[in-house]
């Protein structure tokens, strides 16, 4: 057990003060792959922005990602960009494969990491014309949202409703994104079908069940350990398994013999091919992660190597006779702006409708950081980890005064007091 | 070249009387499997029936297709049952394999081949309110429509429009069917999206093609050689490549730098490759065949090896980072009824709405089986070839007077005309 997996240490912010000539914050991708500009050069009468980020380091373990207060030039917005003062940022698994030098997408250390967060509007560039200054939006971008400010093409901004949350703004794009472009575009979910939703207790899952409830007849198999039950007993599925003590095949096959129309599969491995083998004829299972192959804060070579062995791997005369379909899914391969935006207008128009809603599991201080990602590395978080980019008050720090926030002492006991039963958890994962 | 490649003889019916204890005529599968049943033992006082057949009886060239009449005890139907005589039968890819020895699927011979026809209800067993006798019906089966007279479980009988010939009504089932199965059930073709349909002038091609126009501004390239351009061109193809002299993925790129959306492909081997290549991100390939592995009327296992080899193979860690989906179909394994009724309604409706037409190749008597299977062997066909189990007339046959049945006439005209032609074809294509 290495060193990372003790009590973390919260973070005090470094000082780093950029140099003039460096770009305005902007998405992590982006800022790496964009070639120095014009805009930052001369330095000398611009006022200058100071702002909290988390950096990822170096490939590792949790303590890779610091939090830095990096001071540089305001930036100038080019045409149809927009600066958005962050409020709260989403933690997702891909960027826990990020830290741990498993996204290949991902640019060199030092970057920024982040996909998707809401703020409000503090600039605008030349063109913006359906955003303005105040403007409470959500961002979702292809990486670099983890700071407290950031410049973005407004095409990338959706505008919240009066009554969503920065927290469950922040919530809103990558899972639900995710999780309908999975069920409409690739898996066709219609009327009487049943779905298979593994993890139904985390981010996708919950989006996903959401989603599966908007269309009529829709039998959902969720699995999630039995503590997870009841918080989302409420949320669309239909039947809830512990795979931790029961085999979910089996459990599906008594309630459903010819089994199920659809299998969302964030898992791999070994998974993937009982997903396969439970679809009825025409049925489609996507694949969307290899959780499977990461069982701790740092890469398991093993676990990746008995992922990658187990790997569900076809030719299409073998799929042939079976009338199935797979399908792989990775949001960060989207390119297509049209097609995420349209179908981010699709969800806000169902949250209006009160038929989706993200559920918040929690929201950590951007100080906090390590305790965020060793709780979702943990498998512990019903629905949605947030990250906060504000500075978290003296009163709440442990150290000045144990009074804790409501939300993140809540959290930090639940992962002090689930600790041992999620090690065992990754043990019987790694089975 | 083997001597079953020289001009086919016409059939002259071989005369084969039942025993007594022989079951009653009915599709071939079932025919095989069922154990001799007490409804036929008493044969005394019961009235015979006689009645050509198309009986396969070895594996390999177009030689082991006979033509023979059965005499028998005329069948008593089990509830639900009806006796259907036979006006017109669909030849399809799948009996050419089972020809070859190539689907293993169906029954060791003697068996009876064909999975559609259309004709007339001559008895209802008891139970069967939806259809009575004399109802002009499609059968959709599961083998054994080659002959005269079926017996069918009422279930798998479709009414047919008064408009719609014995010609189309054995034409809708299997071809339609497989498309809409697949760009409706597995692909999910909608407005705006783009499909590579091979083959646009076999079969599937143009029932895929006509399926593709009932969905708004849905762009389709179609695959055919040159000289079948200018008869499916009115058929709902966008764009038209002559695979024979052009690279079609280069002249896809051309005119859709991104992609397709959907592929059907009935080629097998490097096609399938090909076309996983051409799908845009949420793109679906759905294989359907592997006609790459037939190179003429008997096994080729060069071929087949070839195909074998050549095979889209995937495994979920490779569809991820790809965000596709590919799938495999193949009728023979839906044993949903429900759905394949469904669907037969469905295209039932479109027909009627002169949204859809079976596009009639040619039509052959049963004595010509051999020149059927030679054409589509020779991929001669534009659309669908029928067999019809009614005997020739004698002025139509050759032996007796050269003047010919227009239809047939034209049909063995083009096949020698292009016999050359085609051998090249089939050369090209082993390349």
């Amino acid at each position: 057990m290495s060193g990372e997996e003790a009590p973390t240490q919260q973070q005090q912010p470094e000082q780093q003060e950029k140099k003039p000539d460096e770009p305005p914050p902007a998405p992590a991708a982006d800022a790496a792959d964009a070639p120095q500009e014009e805009r930052s050069a001369p330095a000398a009468e611009e006022k200058t922005l100071s702002f909290r980020a988390l950096v990822l380091t170096g490939h590792g373990g949790y303590d890779k990602v610091k939090l830095q207060v990096k001071t540089q030039s305001e930036p100038r917005l080019q045409p149809g960009e927009v600066l958005v003062r962050v409020k709260a940022c989403g933690l997702n698994f891909g960027e826990l494969l990020g830290r741990m030098g498993m996204d290949e997408m991902l640019p060199s250390p030092p970057v920024t990491m982040g996909m998707e967060g809401s703020g409000v509007i503090e600039a605008v560039g030349e063109d913006v014309k359906e955003r303005k200054v105040g403007d409470r939006v959500i961002v979702l971008s292809l990486g670099g949202m983890w700071q407290e400010v950031v410049v973005v093409s407004a095409s990338r901004t959706f505008p919240m409703p009066e009554q969503m949350s920065f927290e469950e703004g922040a919530a809103l794009s990558v899972n639900y994104v995710t999780a309908y472009l999975m069920l409409f575009e690739m898996a066709n979910v219609r009327p009487g079908k049943s779905v298979l939703i593994h993890m139904a207790a985390g981010g996708v899952g919950i989006a996903a069940s959401q989603l599966c409830q908007t269309v009529q007849d829709v039998t959902v198999f969720g699995t999630a350990s039995a503590s997870k039950h009841e918080t989302i007993a409420q949320g669309g599925v239909t039947h809830l398994i512990d795979y931790r003590t029961k085999d979910y095949v089996a459990e599906i096959r008594k309630i459903s013999p010819k089994g199920v129309d659809i299998v969302l599969d964030p898992l791999g491995g070994s998974d993937s091919q009982k997903g396969f083998s439970l679809l009825k004829p025409l049925g489609t299972l996507v694949v969307y992660g290899a959780t499977n192959s990461v069982t701790g804060p740092k890469k398991n070579l093993l676990a990746i190597a008995k992922t990658w062995y187990n790997q569900l791997s076809l030719n299409t005369l073998k799929l042939m006779p079976a009338n199935k379909a797979v399908c792989g899914f990775y949001l960060g391969h989207i390119v297509n702006e049209e097609l995420v935006s349209r179908t981010m207008f699709k969800l806000l128009e169902l949250y209006g409708q009160g038929k989706i809603k993200p559920h918040i599991d929690s929201c950590y201080h951007f100080e906090e950081v390590a305790d965020a990602m060793r709780r979702m590395h943990e498998r512990l978080n019903i629905g949605k980890i947030i990250l906060l980019p504000e500075a978290k008050k003296e009163e709440e720090k442990p150290k000045s005064d144990p009074e804790p926030v409501e939300n993140v002492e809540k959290t930090e006991a639940a992962v002090n007091e689930k600790k041992e039963e999620a090690t065992e958890e990754v043990k019987e994962e790694k089975d």
